[in-house]
């Protein structure tokens, strides 16, 4: 097959959710972790081929950002204790809605429960109106119905008002953005309640994400599994900052397991309870954002879907340059659109489909608060539209709660070349009256004044100037606490600084690499058109779990040597391969293997013994081509890891007309 | 420098584990986790040298292990419900002696405090009989004896009777040994309470170290983090087993991290309470412990501690080649012994000191009832001998444990060449009676007698000869059950077997990675004997975290444009490098890097302008070559990554006069 009738070939047969996941658990690229005692829903374990592919898209993020961008990769500890994710914002705000039923004991996501039950009954009403003929057969096959646990189990046909409709509708396109009290409110108007019982349910509750623990034998250390890695970066700044000789720009990566109690997981390995990230902190100056080697990338086209589509309902996305949406300011400014490009870069080199990739910008009501700016990467799925890559501009939100909480200076120092004339509010304290008066709350207070805002202190220093007295209060301290001229002075002064010293800002890529995996699982599936019960997984080289696939033609003793050879240098060249002597026949290894994702295979048969020579498969187009074992190998190693083209890399191989690939 | 002189430079100057530590902290290899929040003590965080270490050593040993071996990597959940730690053992015997003290609220790790006073003791003896000047001067530093925090303060001047020393030598000697009660008893006998106020502590209490946890929001669901990677690989095996095609030997390996809830965490990276394990398990024919492969291994000399060296109260190793120690029977078998040599050469590649390396056998007292044998690599470190890798035969205790709490077996089933006849008892359940008798309890009843041994049907079978029933009692079912022959029948058949079915054993390397690292920090840290203030590491290339320091001899600007060449061309050949171009003398730049282990140091100055020429500079010996960049770059490769040696990989290159080292 040439590439266009590939290309054909994988889109002729239509995508099977079912078909799919039977090929990955059959051959162990994953399963559901513990199934030997009932399993854990929202636990997986990778198998071998999972393993080694999850090992190579690591390897290849590894050296596409960290080896290519200088960055400091660093590997901090999961288990975090209170004091650190009380004051990133995790403990109070990390969580989802919640709703008991309190006869039998069950508990909903109320954002979930909502979904569906609305989803249900619009196909109910289609049902009705004769627009489907069956509404409970949708395009899911029974073994999904039965892994995502529907909470509505059969469908009733019944005709809703046009206006019902039309609400339901908006309440679905907005699903994500409703609060606990506004989800209760839906439940309350709509009249959502059990699925199967009807019975009414409790209001949501918020229910925090985080795994909890005890540090150490005392019980007394409350901890949690980290439910990212970015916190580990933020608290080690300082230390990276004096790694890298106290410049700025520069960039902190981390790759590891973070965790997230999910109420109730659903669509398999894209929602989980413990899941591999691998987050980049890029620190940046916040009055520059520009990037060296943004001119690298500026002509990227890229799919986009910015915030003013989505507000006016479309989903049909923008298609420009990187550099375009820069300069329009669509993208906020370079360094976040540096990243997004190596993001796409990143997603096509490990098997993404171009068509399935979309950038999409955060409402501003999705956004924190602190953000600037987040776009996600999103990719498209049977499950819809996942956000697999999140790229944010977090500004200084992180470091400055660090800061606050801790009292430890995180700032970047920079000598200025023309030192400058700056004025501003200072306060001077009259130490030794303090502890006199306040005795053991004098630091308290001192720490309160003296880290007052610009803003603060002018008006503190009116006040003081109008009533000759200041009068405030401090967070622990009871009643009010009343200062006179004698103990506080605020002046404004204006001083030569030589030293601009600032709270650097954050952009963060922070990729969630089970989904990205996932997505490249349907993103290569595919069913040969001439035998739809053949599938392949048609990994790039790069990424493909085994590259190799040695298949001597029979058991015959004459060929053992051969295939001894072969895996020796295929060895030596750390080139990762599997030995198939199993007798069944060469079709049935080779469909075996297509199901692998193994985009070589190496025949070795009678002639290769007289001359050393061996047959090359390609998984794809399933061509053929024959050659000394020094040359097929040259060809496996350049088109693998040189992104060398398999016409390019075989051209001076001998093309080799195959048996039948069906036999 | 020569080889020679290197060696003996390396010896030169007495190890300090204070500057050592100094540097491992100031250059970020690591840092207290949280040390913002003021720590937690047993965790820490790698920093980008650290973090790069870490990876380079994991990825040699999995081309060492996986790659050369063929093995199944899976990558299991560190979450694991309670069930699975409770059928492993975990749950009940996973756990340290802890002692509180009710007046101060402290708690202390019962054996670590009876060692330490009874060593304290000894001291103060040794000072009484004016045996050292002062017992508290030992040769810890001042950093160390903080960091550990010590729980006896100050060692009294006392001299103990001849007996006393005596008795307390031998206690210390087997302190590994004692269980809880025991430990009461010696605390009660000898009078050891809380160090510092003198005293009782309550008697020891188990104390259990696995994190807990709970799973999904109910709270019902108990779980814990995994104390190691292991269980999950065994839930896989009959997966693994499909995967390879229903054929033994294999192996399966989990890189990961596990987590162990100290008491009270000391020796630094030594006894942390997360930390990254590597595990094989190598699942074997209990008949066929033979290994195809050993005869490549089985000339390499090892030293070994093995039981009766022990009992006899040496620490004097044996050194014999694996293969004497196999043949001999003190190694257990060739499997085992193949694994101890490849463990062996997997520590000298990532540069363990082959004189600081034993392996000693496990005593029976240490070794779970179920093993069959175990050794354990020690790595001689300032802290002593520390375990670093386990080598076990577990025999099948794992996966029978498993499957019988689970009632799914796990087995592998062999064809046999040659049918075999095989007499064995064998029981008849008559059903329709169990139903009516039992109710509920039927299938317990039923599980119960078709699970009894051949030992337990044979001594059944008797009972119900000469009684007419037997009688019984069945787990979770009141009172004794007594069944007649209606209900059963035991009889002795003889039948011919096609198929061989076996639970297969377990051989476990096992690695504790952070452990490893910390020790090759050790081996691999001296100071120059001209200038004992500077400190090197003297990593081995492979596993070096950055490979090349590149150092312009100025920032003039006709420098850039060669420094970014040599860049470019490092960065495409993925050899991790990083540019010093901080402008301060190259002997500090180079005094800088020995620090971090960088064996290479390539320097651009204006002859490198002129004719694309540049100085490479070798760590250890400070030797120097010119060459073309080209050249410089190809010998950096072939050292690094191919084995060869300096002498060889710059023999073409012409030797260069070096600047002062000191300047």
């Amino acid at each position: 097959m040439s590439v266009e009738e590939v290309k054909n070939a994988r889109s002729a047969v239509e995508f099977s959710r079912e078909k799919l996941e039977s090929i990955l658990r059959g051959r162990f690229f994953y399963a559901p972790a513990f199934d030997l005692y009932g399993g854990v829903s929202g636990l997986y374990d990778y198998g071998p081929p999972g393993c080694s592919f999850q090992a190579n898209v690591v390897d290849v993020w590894r050296k596409h950002f960290i080896l290519e961008e200088d960055m400091l990769e660093v590997d901090c500890t999961m288990l975090t204790p209170y004091e650190v994710l009380k004051t990133s914002g995790h403990v109070d705000k990390f969580s989802d809605w919640m709703c008991r039923d309190l006869k039998t004991g069950e508990i909903f996501r109320a954002d979930h429960l909502v979904e569906e039950v609305l989803e249900a009954r619009l196909k109910g009403d289609q049902e009705a109106r004769g627009l489907v003929a069956d509404a409970n057969a949708d395009a899911e096959g029974d073994a999904d119905k039965k892994k995502r646990k529907k909470k509505v189990k059969q469908i009733k046909a019944v005709k809703l008002e046009d206006s019902v409709v039309k609400e339901y509708e908006t309440v679905l396109a907005k699903i994500d953005g409703y609060s606990g009290p506004e989800l209760g409110e839906l439940m309350e108007l709509y009249n959502i309640g059990n699925p199967v019982t009807g019975d009414k349910l409790e209001p949501p509750m918020a229910f925090n994400l985080m795994f909890e623990t005890a540090i150490g034998p005392s019980g007394q250390l409350k901890g949690y599994l980290r439910p990212e890695t970015a916190q580990g970066q933020f608290l080690n700044f300082n230390k990276l900052l004096e790694f890298n000789n106290g410049k700025t720009p520069f960039a902190s990566a981390s790759i590891g397991k973070s965790f997230r109690n999910e109420i109730s997981p659903r669509a398999g390995l894209l929602r989980v309870r413990e899941f591999l990230m691998a987050e980049i902190e890029h620190f940046v100056d916040p009055l520059d954002k520009s990037h060296p080697k943004f001119g690298e990338v500026k002509d990227i086209k890229l799919s986009f879907l910015p915030r003013d589509v989505q507000q006016a309902g479309s989903t049909e996305p923008l298609v420009k340059t990187i550099g375009e949406a820069v300069s329009s300011g669509m993208v906020d400014n370079e360094t976040l659109g540096y990243f997004i490009a190596r993001i796409y870069m990143f997603l096509i080199k490990i098997g993404v489909d171009d068509s399935k990739l979309r950038f999409r910008q955060h409402m501003a009501n999705e956004m924190a608060h602190y953000a600037a700016d987040c776009w996600d990467a999103e990719l498209k799925t049977s499950y819809g539209w996942i956000e697999c890559v999140g790229c944010a501009d977090r500004s200084a939100f992180d470091l400055t709660v660090h800061s606050n909480k801790t009292k430890e200076k995180m700032v970047v120092r920079q000598k200025l070349d023309t030192p400058v004339e700056v004025t501003k509010f200072e306060i001077d304290l009259t130490k030794k009256l303090f502890g006199p008066k306040f005795r053991k709350d004098a630091p308290k207070v001192e720490a309160y004044l003296t880290n007052l805002s610009q803003e603060e202190l002018e008006a503190k220093a009116n006040e003081l100037k109008s009533n000759g007295k200041i009068i405030f209060k401090v967070d622990g301290i009871e009643g009010e606490i009343e200062l006179d001229d004698k103990f506080v002075n605020i002046e404004k002064r204006t001083k030569v600084e030589h030293v601009r010293e600032y709270v650097p800002n954050v952009i963060e890529p922070s990729f969630g690499i089970g989904r990205i995996i996932y997505s490249v699982f349907e993103h290569s599936f595919w069913n040969r058109p001439e035998d739809t019960a053949r599938g392949v997984l048609s990994f790039p080289p790069l990424v493909a779990p085994t590259k190799v696939l040695l298949v001597p033609l029979s058991n015959h003793k004459d060929l053992a040597p051969i295939t001894a050879k072969v895996s020796k240098i295929l060895r030596k060249e750390q080139i990762a391969f599997r030995v198939d002597d199993s007798g069944v026949s060469i079709g049935k290894r080779y469909a075996r293997n297509d199901e692998l994702g193994t985009p070589f295979g190496v025949t070795i048969d009678f002639d290769s013994v007289k001359d050393d020579s061996v047959t090359l498969r390609e998984r794809d187009s399933t061509k053929q081509v024959r050659g000394s074992i020094e040359d097929i190998i040259k060809a496996i190693r350049d088109i693998t890891y040189n992104g060398v083209s398999w016409e390019e890399g075989t051209k001076n191989l001998t093309p080799f007309v195959s048996q039948s690939e069906t036999d």
